[in-house]
């Protein structure tokens, strides 16, 4: 069964769970698409509406990239544990015999990078609802301001979670053009982030 | 149906429809519940393990405080959309006459107040959580440390989300006691929330 499936009250208890997954990164990839569905929520309260009959054009096409982005979290969350329980597989291989080793850390070796993949691709979903939150809070629906501020704050919680789980899994890897590749990747996705969210944030104070 | 019987799946297209509820509030009591499970996780790593028998009464207490948390969250999940159903329902009651009038307006501030009262509780219990994840960054398994990491970026997000829905209710209360205490509570939440989450964060990096 898809981890999507579950309930939300399974989710989180087999997020407390001691079992290895689901964990943070599959916890990043929820937040990352509850981010994204505020975003869908804004633009369905704001198309449609006469006040906002200007910017309908604009919200249509926000309403398509945010569910996008939506769809592509929830996957995340699966993804992210099939990527974890991989490494941890790869980890469990015999290595009594040298060729046994060497088999074993190309598989650890191969895992991890799948590994690093998967929150760089949570990381870099996330950077773009940041941007999204932005439009949804300047020129949504008013009403429903609160929610992109509280999309906002999930997907900067998202993106510097996901960033962890780089993090995380790159200290491990040898192949330092892979590391260095997705190293510099990563910076590229939290530049600016910070600073930004907290530009929309106070955006979304001063119309409450 | 209580709502944390749905599935990640349907929560999320629920979240992102055009139904004023579930909104940001629930999704901020989302993000509390994931991090007090999260808090649970790296003591539920912790308790057992050889090399970290001198900090197994404290996990212990950790986790009884940590699950705790995630109860009362997954409860607002529930709660803050019957608060903002109470606040549209007394919005929807008539106006025809001067008694209806003063009914009405009368409903309408009850109701703002329960639903000022509601994020109010997840940011109190976000904190505590906030304060539990330094704990489990500290002296929980190292292994899992980079979800103590996203246990308190997930708080922090969660804490500043039920702010904003505070501040929305707040603005239409008229009862300047309540508001000026509710206020007052608020920010003694808030003070010093960022610099905290920070430092845990940085600590948690340091351990990767």
């Amino acid at each position: 069964m898809n981890i999507t499936q579950q309930t939300i009250d399974e989710f989180m208890d087999n997020l407390a769970s001691k079992a290895a997954t689901p964990g943070g990164g599959s916890a990043a990839a929820v937040m990352g698409a509850m981010a994204a569905a505020l975003i869908s929520m804004v633009a369905n309260l704001t198309i449609g509406k006469k006040n906002y009959a200007t910017v309908e054009t604009q919200m249509q096409d926000l309403l398509n990239k945010s569910e996008n982005l939506k769809i592509t979290m929830l996957d995340m969350i699966r993804a992210d544990i099939e990527a974890f329980d991989l490494v941890m597989s790869a980890y469990k291989l015999p290595k009594a015999t040298i060729d046994e080793t060497n088999n074993r850390n190309q598989a650890i070796q191969v895992a991890l990078k799948t590994a690093t993949d998967v929150p760089l691709q949570c990381a870099e979903a996330c950077r773009s609802v940041i941007q999204l939150s932005h439009l949804a809070a300047q020129i949504g629906n008013k009403n429903v301001v609160s929610d992109a501020g509280v999309a906002v704050l999930a997907a900067q919680a998202a993106l510097r979670s996901a960033a962890l789980n780089v993090y995380i899994n790159i200290g491990n890897i040898e192949d330092q053009d892979f590391t260095k590749s997705r190293e510099k990747k990563l910076n590229l996705l939290l530049e600016g982030a910070d600073k930004q969210t907290e530009e929309i944030y106070q955006l979304v104070k001063s119309k409450l």
